[in-house]
């Protein structure tokens, strides 16, 4: 029943689900039984923020809430024809178990790439595989931080890491951030004050939720400052081969010199998310931390989906399909946010990314931004409150997240038209 | 290179490569950098016996060493038929983000055959799908130890669950058993006297290392216990399925009235590990808090590979596919035991399984167990130390685990000669 409910949900949605539950249960006294949890888990509370986003699942709502790539993105027909291969010709490679680190042929086509993009040093790195991104943030955090030390965050940032942290019972901070990237005089205070900072973790590229990019000027910034304080710089990078307009920026780890940079990557955008693959990047004792830890926590990612990536990238013109796919999303963006300031009034701002999923809507503040939320949904509209992104939600946040890669062009039409009713309305 | 090593390696042989990479990366010093890890990953340290393992990786080794089940069990052609059809008819299902808890039918499928083996009580549990079994032992000990608190185990016990738990820096505590399980006054004891008991791990059915079983009076016995000093049991079930001689034994799981127990299965043994799909039948409340934690692990686990499991249980005579595999264990395992029989002296003991993939051999004290493994080795037979099973490999133990699931017939014979030599060279 649970699923049911959940099955349309976006990645952030499900996490306040959790909470919808456990509020559920609690009205029905099943046990006697009173667990004891760990205090990393009792610590982590969904909120009541987030039940907006429940309603997000309902066949009529037109979602602009989801985090999910397009799925017309997808190359299934040529992942159905290499999956067929891999089962004609050595079904065995793809179903035994295998090594921790992953797919050797596909760790050597990431090396490659990476070393191409300048985010892999031979010198001082390695590359594994994971289970997707989010593993690869999860381990860095596991192999670096013991509890009570201080990871520093971009505030607003990604709910899905962020819970990872809290699950570890580090001291998350959040450092505001401007529209190129961190305030850099935050960043040092927080750097100098905070118990015992170990670790920065960033999204430089169309971060999520904001859609913005940290400058060249703050990447170096940041590098300066981690070596400065001796911290290590966690580069989470999901979203940067979906540039669809303007430059490169180089990233932070091609800036490293003395080993401080973990980069993690992921096929979830570029192929598919329910492949669950991701690749980091990290100096060579990182690396085997991480190894181990990844050894014990699902011991290898699935086999077969690492041969399927490690195929498609090599033999399918995956470059082709990056820039098909950069095609795909440039109009969906460029329909959103045209749509978007046609239909609601000037004093909503709005983030002009240059690639990625999202971007990020800013009321005025004689706006309510939860109301606007609750009201929109309720005309069966949905974006995620901004305050889901942040640590504490009940820190000030006027703003909202708009995705633009799961709606179809109709609903986009038809759903910014609503949202800028509900604005007007709450305007006047 | 590391992989190329690393390929054949068996999944205990690959905890012992890290170290030996260690190693021969302080040799060449490449960074300035002293990273600082957590104490949780400090500590964990892989030992020097398991470097005798790094031998079972060359080609003419005959290794007994392995944990892999039998590739002929594979169920590979039906595989491939039900991926080609999940391609065909609906990829989208199979590509895009799906929700943590796991694939809704496999779920259900699962609760079935669980409720049908006592496994899952509809009153008090859950289901959900992990990334293999593993990630459900993982996840078990993150949401209920805090750092220093206790989890008793099996001594010996499977390695990968044992570091899954110093990874999050607990109290391991090992209780000895006999050949029927648990010592119970020891486990008493333990439970009396150890800080802050809160967990007690065990692998009832074909125990990983030994291949033995506890009894369904020890079962009772450890539940009773589990209630009178309040804790909650782990009850890790891979080879349960694997049972070719003998009756059933009625899970830990399927004796609790009071929501203790975790029951964890998986679908390595029985379709294919390489997939990574297990799962976990556990008192809500518990699942609720094991899906926070894996959502930021690896927020779902590969939904291609939840979708071939449940297509094969439900459309391809699983229980016929099962008798199959239980046929072809059934015939490796009478070979071995005859074979070490024959050719290994009557001094020296084996356990006598009725299922799983290991038995265990004990040498008699004038024997020292790793020169015997490493005179084996060298003569081009592997076998894993048995304190390779320990918390701690600097206690006394005189055994060593066999392997029949992966080894060929040929390789049997041949294999157990030479370990017949060397034991009898040895005792002479």
């Amino acid at each position: 029943m649970t699923v049911s409910i959940n099955i349309m949900l976006t990645n952030e949605a499900r996490w306040g689900i959790i909470d919808i539950i456990v509020k559920r249960k609690n009205k029905k006294e099943i046990f006697i039984m009173n667990y004891r949890f760990s205090d990393k888990v009792t610590g982590l509370q969904a909120s009541a923020i987030r039940e907006i986003l429940k309603f997000t699942s309902l066949p009529q709502v037109i979602s602009f809430a989801a985090g999910n790539p397009a799925p017309e993105a997808f190359p299934s027909e040529q992942i159905g024809e290499i999956a067929a291969k891999i089962m004609s010709e050595n079904p065995v490679a793809a179903l035994q178990y295998s090594i921790t680190e992953g797919y050797m042929p596909l760790r050597e086509t990431m090396r490659k790439r990476l070393l191409f993009q300048n985010s892999y040093n031979p010198e001082i790195d390695d590359v594994i595989i994971t289970s997707g991104g989010q593993q690869g943030n999860e381990l860095a955090c596991k192999v670096l931080l013991n509890e009570h030390e201080t990871l520093i965050c971009e505030s607003p940032s990604f709910t899905g890491s962020m819970t990872s942290f809290k699950s570890y019972n580090v001291n998350l901070v959040g450092v505001p951030c401007e529209d190129d990237g961190f305030d850099m005089a935050a960043l040092e205070n927080t750097l100098k004050y905070a118990t015992n900072p170990k670790l920065i973790y960033v999204i430089p590229n169309f971060q999520n939720p904001t859609g913005t990019c940290m400058s060249l000027a703050k990447r170096k910034k940041l590098y300066e400052l981690a070596c400065a304080y001796d911290v290590m710089i966690l580069e989470d990078n999901p979203y940067g081969e979906i540039r669809f307009e303007g430059d490169n920026i180089p990233s932070v780890k091609s800036l490293d010199t003395e080993g401080r940079v973990i980069y993690v990557g992921s096929f979830s955008k570029v192929i598919a998310p329910g492949l669950r693959v991701g690749f980091v990047s990290a100096p060579k004792d990182i690396i085997q931390k991480m190894v181990v830890c990844k050894q014990v926590a699902d011991v290898h990612t699935n086999i077969f989906a690492q041969i399927i990536c490690n195929e498609f990238v090599n033999n399918y013109d995956f470059d082709g399909h990056l820039a098909k796919i950069r095609e795909i999303y440039k109009k969906k963006y460029h329909l959103m946010i045209s749509e978007l300031e046609k239909n609601l009034p000037d004093s909503i701002k709005f983030t002009h990314p240059q690639g990625g999923l999202f971007l990020w809507g800013t009321l005025p503040d004689s706006v309510d931004m939860k109301l606007f939320c609750k009201t929109a949904v309720e005309r069966n509209v949905a974006v995620v409150p901004g305050v889901a992104f942040l640590i504490n939600e009940n820190e000030k946040c006027n703003s909202f997240r708009v995705n633009y890669s799961t709606p179809s062009d109709e609903n986009i039409i038809k759903g910014t038209k609503i949202l800028g009713d509900v604005a007007r309305e709450m305007l006047s």
